[in-house]
């Protein structure tokens, strides 16, 4: 790696993947500086983030004693700070749309967490990161996988193989999936994640905005997108070549890998904290078909993102909705993609929508998804 | 894929891979033309295959009526012939050895399925392919996959993992190994090869050998190598990346993806006739350790690899002579490794050895295997 720091701005730092972004940076201090942090509702972690890495400028929504150094800032002027070389957005939700943008816009190198930025966006951001050369480095396992397979390939792609894990309930029954509880579906059987990524992981909503997210990153249609159950989670994706070969990228299921391969690229760096993997201590690696009728979910997210112009927005946000209705345990665990669904087939699209379009669209579907359930 | 025809000269055109190679070009008449065939015994094939592809040039040992435009030449002129593009080095043995040389000594391209070259004179070849600028393209299915894997990445590898099936024995008992016929050995699980590397498939020499070549091939030590029994044969092998991360190449176990991969690199080609794989209907992928006990042409050839100067050659020697008298039951299973480990043991090593050195070392391994079984 070139000997020069790489100066870093994190959005969302005090979230599970804006922590191990920090894990990262901690671990190569001679690699990585931290010049923006912005946080969430959080104070106390940010807070102690700020005292530690003694960033130039923060955002938050809150009151906080910052040290001498340091001080406010927006959110888009951290986004886009002259000194800064990369913006990790770990944020979820549409609240890293304005910054991610912004980001582009000055040219950034984009590490990019939110997959709902891409859902909702994918036709703006993806044009404007073509207009102003900056590359978004993807950081969700599957992205990161289909990425290193694709570094450098010179072969056209034929298919993208999204690997699931099927989440804590692929083996339920209908009947067993109304009673699930909280507890149960926060319980991810191979990932430590945020809580709004794990129940969407549960409902197999979380692969179906990863395909749309993929379908953006690697301009790839929808239909030449597959998803595969493989519970053991080593195999994180899989890219199959015009000549019938596949390639496919490997690791013991732990978000670092993703985060410091984004943070490193195009070059890897050895850490003794992240976790080897022996393979032949592996258990068998095993391949299902998807149960699509079992998790209406994902069909929801995949028809969405089919349909395009602001369906993918309103897919995000009803399930925002949804997905924090469970979590306050107002609505069951099916309830979750009846009131998407609900919300999905009263919308009115809007083909090639622009920014102010999709927030609106956002907006609506919020309030759309919350009154369906108050009937 | 640029436009140009690309001309091969195929050493070896009339064995296993020789005969694949052919398949792949006859599949691509716009992309591949045969300008020069070397054959070996099958001269009925060989002349089919002159009549087929009407190559400029021939060699061959035997007597053959050729067409008005196709003339007899040496095998290094084949190899050097100025129109050749890519000389697909198809023979198994020491005598692909000086074609090779001469092939890169005049700059082309190798697509190379020849394992001994690499064993027994890896220094040489790779020393006169850097200071020719000639570029070795793997023809064997796990150099390929780690090719693949390794193409345009900038990470720096920490480790190799060659897959082996393990072969028609790996789970057989000692006394069971004593007592396995020519028939049983030539059944091989999961690949349709030539006896030779069928045999050594059996033995395990034939991994062992592989992991010598992947050490010259991609200037990696053999204690960075490590074998895995991977009994499916779909995942062809693994690179480890000093971060952690792993990436595999996967594909149907049929060679014609390696020789097309070689022949079309770095572009792919896509190709109905090569079987398509889904992988939610293969079996459980499946790892396992090494049983170094029961396999000991495996240990042979890893300890000659290490050990280096002409061990390699005499290891490839008596291997060939000692399978030779397994295929013409004149010796048991497990006397192939008796009569190499012999072999070895008798040999006084030369370091750094010239290419008389290792032809004669060659020589002299093959009279003592001989001679062992005389005794």
């Amino acid at each position: 790696m070139s000997k020069a720091i790489k100066t870093l701005a994190v959005i969302g730092s005090t979230g599970s993947i804006g922590r191990q972004v920090l894990d990262i940076v901690r671990d190569f201090p001679d690699k990585f500086r931290i010049l923006g942090l912005a946080g969430g509702k959080n104070t106390v972690l940010l807070s102690d983030q700020i005292n530690e890495f003694q960033p130039k400028i923060v955002y938050s929504d809150h009151k906080l004693n910052l040290p001498g150094n340091t001080k406010f800032s927006s959110m888009e002027e951290i986004a886009t700070h002259p000194e800064v070389n990369m913006v990790v957005v770990a944020t979820s939700g549409k609240i890293g749309l304005t910054p991610t943008l912004a980001a582009i816009r000055s040219g950034k190198k984009i590490a990019l967490a939110n997959k709902e930025v891409l859902v909702m966006a994918g036709e703006i951001i993806m044009r404007e990161a073509k207009l102003h050369q900056a590359q978004i480095l993807p950081i969700d396992s599957e992205h990161s996988a289909i990425y290193q397979c694709l570094h450098g390939e010179k072969g056209k792609v034929a298919r993208l193989i999204l690997t699931a894990s099927g989440g804590p309930f692929y083996h339920h029954s209908a009947l067993r999936l109304t009673k699930v509880t909280v507890e149960e579906a926060l319980e991810h059987p191979t990932w430590k994640m945020g809580k709004k990524v794990t129940i969407d992981s549960a409902t197999l909503m979380n692969k179906g905005l990863e395909a749309i997210e993929a379908s953006w990153l690697f301009s790839i249609p929808l239909n030449k997108i597959e998803i595969v159950i493989h519970p053991q989670s080593i195999i994180h994706s899989l890219v199959e070549f015009i000549d019938g070969s596949m390639k496919a990228q490997l690791s013991i299921p732990d978000m670092r890998f993703a985060i410091q391969y984004a943070l490193s690229y195009p070059e890897r760096l050895a850490n003794d904290s992240l976790p080897r993997m022996n393979i032949t201590r592996l258990n068998s690696l095993t391949f299902e078909t998807i149960n699509y009728a079992m998790f209406p979910c994902l069909q929801l997210a995949l028809d969405s993102g089919k349909k395009g112009g602001t369906c993918p927005a309103v897919l995000c946000a009803a399930d925002e909705i949804a997905v924090q209705l469970f979590l306050e345990q107002n609505i069951t665990f099916p309830q979750i993609s009846e009131i998407i669904d609900k919300t999905i087939s009263s919308h009115r699209s809007i083909d090639n929508p622009t920014l102010e379009e999709i927030l609106a669209a956002d907006q609506w579907a919020r309030d759309t998804a919350l009154k369906s359930i108050a009937r």
